[in-house]
């Protein structure tokens, strides 16, 4: 078991888990979970008791009390579907959330050193991004990297990074078809690298393993409608990930992709994602069209502003793929409301709170 | 030593090494390059004797046979400079070109292993690359890798790949004011990753290590105006990137890089480069905005008539920065010319040959 590091930004991020289980995974990632807080957000029945290994400091919602908080805007909050772990960025008051699956577990890197994957998510989110120009030898800010000949130097000082975005270990993160064609395949390669997602180009971003600075992008987080009542499952995080890049390149925010790992331990169902997926499969092929020729106007100087003009595009270009998006689009206005009513400070001009 | 493998690509390809000296480097790559045949472009003095290890296939042209090739339009193959490689390009009869500078050596995997470069560009560059979405396991047909959750089904089948960009272990390649600020710092950190650049996105092209198919983008490998009689060098990788990436970008072909390494085993003078790199890194901060703006019309069909038109489109927006770009706008006509002359069969409509 690796010892206990020095917990960095401990007083300044929430850990969020959504979850229908007790979490003893919390267990193998105690030496590093420990120091922070937890917002749990428990999915499914309300009257089950999830168990919480001792000793970690944690507050815990279930749908019961996401409506009590929420009142009539709970509406925009999933059930049955992690995606209510949206709810847990609104209610945290930090400036960063650490955000993870709770099948996932302590990767190694080659050596076997188990990684501290919180810890490398800090680092990212503390240091730029380069989202103008690509370097080959991939994040210039790390230890023993810097920006190669060609690199224009007015572009060295970077952009803040607003979203670290993890990797795993083990079971990769594919769709149903490429689940049931490919059962057996299993990722073994540890990539030793950090990269800025170039402004204008879409990631499929995977909610298992996620960091960012709610401060800066935290209402563009939304998880949107899935699972209970909802047309469509497993596209809560591409859904956050598409709305939040073109808003990142929009205010000139980095996003990063690569380290850390962790090690995610059990496939899902593939039949049952498949009946989950099926239409989201069908309409990304509308969807990637449309968020690759998004454009904010200048007036869209916050967060709250930019997400507001892209559910108003969401509908005037969505709505005809399916009326679902019209669905969407009113709950993308209601989390907004919701947000500025937990946030008030949220509202400032800029868009960042505090 | 590395048992020799089996060659690939063995009559499609040639390997293009601009030199002044002995080349000696070669013994070490025998196991890998010795069924290839070798274009030697060799700078500076003529009548300097290159040796090549024996039992190598090769050509070799200096100065006196570059002049009596193109007769005057040999004004557009720089002399004094490694630029003067791409006349090898020009005069190789092969699909594809590997280029590798003798300064270069067989690389070691964390296993220890020598890397076959040549054998993983050749991989690279037979499988396709994704240049429209990101792919957070990078490069989605190697083996063990696949498209993620959330990636467009209809994107998968990806673009034919031009480039394959390697990269180097040992000393990283920055310019003369990083080398002069960070003289001890060496590249140690083997990132196992093969990635497409994103459509849009502009990087750094280093000519160190790089293989392309010259049937789908040969004519825009041109490497400028550089070294003797020229304000400038250093940018002549950096210049053929840059031209060679928005013609892909707009004929819809991939570039791709990080693997293979090879081991780079000197550093240049930095003082010596900073003269050479002044200009272009002052001038770079235009060229690059000039680069990500660049829209080639419709009737641009193939890298000739793209190539023909960044010219004209040089010449009339950096024209005003510096004199230089006119002469270089020139140069990149005669070039073309040059090409069309030593290869008839490639003035086909699409711009491929045979």
């Amino acid at each position: 078991m690796a010892k206990p590091s020095t917990p960095v930004l401990k007083d300044e991020l929430d850990i969020v888990i959504p979850t229908i289980r007790n979490l003893d995974f919390l267990e193998m990632w105690r030496p590093f979970f420990q120091p922070y807080h937890l917002i749990i957000v428990q999915d499914g029945d309300p009257s089950k008791v999830i168990k919480v290994p001792e000793g970690f400091d944690y507050e815990l919602y279930n749908r019961n009390d996401i409506n009590k908080i929420l009142g009539p805007k709970a509406s925009c909050i999933s059930f049955k579907d992690s995606a209510c772990r949206c709810f847990g960025y609104m209610v945290s008051k930090k400036k960063y959330i650490y955000t993870i699956d709770d099948d996932c577990f302590v990767a190694k890197d080659p050596t076997g050193k188990e990684i501290n994957a919180l810890e490398q998510h800090i680092k990212n989110l503390l240091s730029p991004s380069s989202p103008f120009f690509f370097n080959t030898l991939y994040d210039p800010y790390r230890e023993g990297a810097d920006f190669v000949r060609g690199y224009p130097f007015s572009l060295r000082e970077g952009v803040p990074t607003a979203v670290s975005h993890g990797l795993w270990l083990n079971i990769p993160d594919y769709d149903a078809p490429t689940q049931l064609v490919k059962p057996l395949e299993r990722n073994t390669r540890y990539v030793d690298a950090v990269m800025t997602i170039p402004k204008g180009t879409l990631f499929p971003m995977c909610g298992m393993n996620l960091a960012f600075d709610r401060e800066l992008i935290g209402p563009a987080m939304y998880f949107g409608l899935m699972g209970d009542g909802q047309p469509i499952g497993r596209y809560d995080d591409m859904w956050a990930g598409w709305c939040m890049k073109v808003i990142c390149d929009h205010l000139g925010l980095g996003v990063k992709t690569g380290l850390p790992y962790i090690w995610h331990s059990k496939a899902s169902n593939p039949f049952v994602n498949l009946k989950k997926e099926y239409k989201g499969i069908y309409w990304q092929e509308e969807l990637i069209p449309f968020f690759q020729s998004v454009a904010l106007p200048k007036d869209c100087t916050s967060v709250q502003k930019c997400y507001l003009e892209l559910s108003k595009q969401v509908k005037a270009k969505l709505g005809k793929v399916d009326d679902y998006f019209n669905k969407l689009a009113d709950a993308m206005v209601t989390w907004i409301e919701a947000w500025d009513e937990l946030n008030p400070s949220a509202k400032l001009p800029n868009g960042s709170s505090k």
